[in-house]
């Protein structure tokens, strides 16, 4: 394997530049729109889906949403989250294990961007590879669900530290996985100092209006960022 | 991206078949010492470490076992495994999103393989880039919490189709999650027809005898496979 690493990771490196160039037009033209563009990392089944769907049907009426879904297969999230009657399309992408600023911009397709003010964009369910694929989101949310383990932030290092938020999902389990809250909080801040982290269960409700607002204020200031 | 993605393919294709070819001679020599070679693959949080914790306790005395784990960052899983008893060497990544064949071979370093009957490889924590290595294992299963949802079969299905078994974990939490025991059977067989399904809780025991005998029915064929 050694003689042919380096050239992997040559090409991979050049794939990786062009991929941010692609990131940085996608995020100026987010800006130039004035939509927030937030995208969503975490294990499979931690909770993104579910979370979006709340998202998209609690957030004030006139916040004008829409969202892009990747997974290998299948388009059963953005069926599920059309019924919140936000704009949905899917991103299949076959083996490829995230996704990256190319498809985003070919899925934006015809979408006027300039009529939203929130897209998001759900990755898909890996908590390694999404990690050094910038998609062009200003605000990259990194999911863990108590279910997980507090340890995830110490092992998997490298999505924590490209977050911009961490959110702590199925909160409605902590009790009986016996989720050690204070553990979680230390580790997400030993790997990144100082992130903001919310806690919610999209299943009860339980901080859904904290992190609501948390969405709404970084909104607020789109106009200002990049 | 277009113009450097079949390049990039290219290389990866070269580094597959690299790999391959060191597999299948790792799986020839674990054959010749009659050690049957067991990888884990699931999420991060799936409970692999628990499930291991619990295999390398409970398995008879007469069962000489060791185990490599990998992870991108910390020792934390081989310090928890080591206190079985059983060798445990951790496998660090670094950024690399699975395990290698080669980095298998190395890890084995100076172990005698012919004092061993199981030797149980945890792959990192993903459920899309492992299932294109092959690192010489007899035996992969790919473990699923009933916590992340009956659909992750059909959403990330190469890897339930290169599983030799899947193992549904936490079933002490199945109430808690209305977890769908048929829909997730259905979906796992839609992917992968005929695959044997474990259904275990490291935490209260459930199906750890089963889960036991499976392992030593395989482990008795050893000496015939491959």
């Amino acid at each position: 394997m050694t003689d042919t690493q380096p050239r992997l990771v040559q090409v991979r490196e050049h794939v990786l530049k062009k991929n941010d160039l692609l990131a940085r037009a996608l995020r100026a033209r987010f800006t130039a729109a004035q939509v927030l563009a937030v995208s969503l990392v975490s294990s499979p089944g931690s909770g993104k889906t579910a979370l979006l769907e709340k998202t998209l049907t609690n957030l004030p009426r006139d916040c004008r949403t829409a969202a892009l879904v990747g997974d290998l297969a299948t388009d059963n999230d953005a069926a599920r989250l059309r019924r919140s009657g936000a704009p949905v399309r899917q991103i299949t992408t076959g083996t490829v294990c995230h996704l990256e600023a190319e498809m985003v911009q070919r899925a934006l397709g015809d979408w006027k961007l300039e009529e939203l003010d929130f897209l998001f964009i759900e990755n898909v369910g890996n908590l390694v590879c999404p990690a050094s694929y910038d998609i062009g989101e200003h605000l990259r949310l990194v999911l863990m669900s108590v279910t997980e383990g507090e340890d995830k932030p110490l092992k998997y290092p490298t999505i924590f530290n490209s977050a911009d938020a961490a959110v702590i999902t199925k909160m409605d389990l902590a009790a009986a996985v016996e989720f050690d809250s204070a553990a979680a909080y230390r580790n997400i801040h030993l790997v990144r100092p100082g992130i903001p982290i919310l806690e919610v269960s999209a299943k009860t409700g339980q901080g859904m209006e904290p992190w609501l607002n948390f969405l709404q204020s970084k909104g607020q200031k789109t106009s200002t960022r990049d």
